[in-house]
């Protein structure tokens, strides 16, 4: 692992910061966690289905209709996406509801390119 | 896979498409295989050593002080983001010389939130 300190830094990081200066290890491990989580078709699938959804959240009856997968892999989908920090999930009565936390894509956006005032507005209201 | 013909198109997204429409498969299918190839801690900070190098460009010789693995390792990780289409590489004498394609980056940078003007501005000169 490096030790140089003189690297992006670990929790956030300037606009189009993949492009200006090496990454440090503890922020490209950070990261990574985050891009794996979305790195699958039907993961991405799943989030912009949740993101895009009126009011930024849904629940798996909401979305399981446009996605050619069972019920149960897409839970475990989305538990995946919950795990790496880019999903909240809430019980409301029979059904369990999903949302887009704004601040983990908007870091990812960040990395890669936006700037940081847009890519802080997350998810569309 | 679903056939949906009125969703986020096959190559390129308005900014921030993940959060307005759901993805198509095909869309995601694609994004995914890039997203994937930069899911790993080393392949970022490759990624990320390459694209803030002077003139966009480096060749192993140039990013492997900082980067504590192995020499073929690294070319094992450099091959993996040129084959997902991150990179170009270009032998010239000794050296193999790798620059990050930007269109590659800014397509995921619009998709995860970007401005388009900004994300197609891609990597520094």
């Amino acid at each position: 692992m490096s030790k140089s300190s003189d690297r992006v830094g670990d929790a956030c990081c300037p606009p189009g910061a993949l492009l200006h200066e090496p990454l440090s290890a503890v922020a490209a491990a950070d990261m990574a966690v985050k891009l794996k989580a979305l790195a699958d078709p039907v993961r991405l699938q799943l989030f912009s289905a949740i993101a895009s959804h009126a009011g930024g959240e849904a629940c798996v009856c909401d979305i399981s209709v446009d996605i050619e997968v069972s019920q149960p892999t897409i839970s475990h989908h989305l538990k995946v996406l919950r795990d790496a920090g880019l999903l909240t999930s809430q019980r409301r009565a029979s059904w369990v509801y999903y949302a887009v936390v704004p601040e983990a894509l908007a870091s990812l956006a960040v990395l890669l390119g936006a700037t940081s005032a847009h890519a802080a507005a997350g998810v569309p209201a």
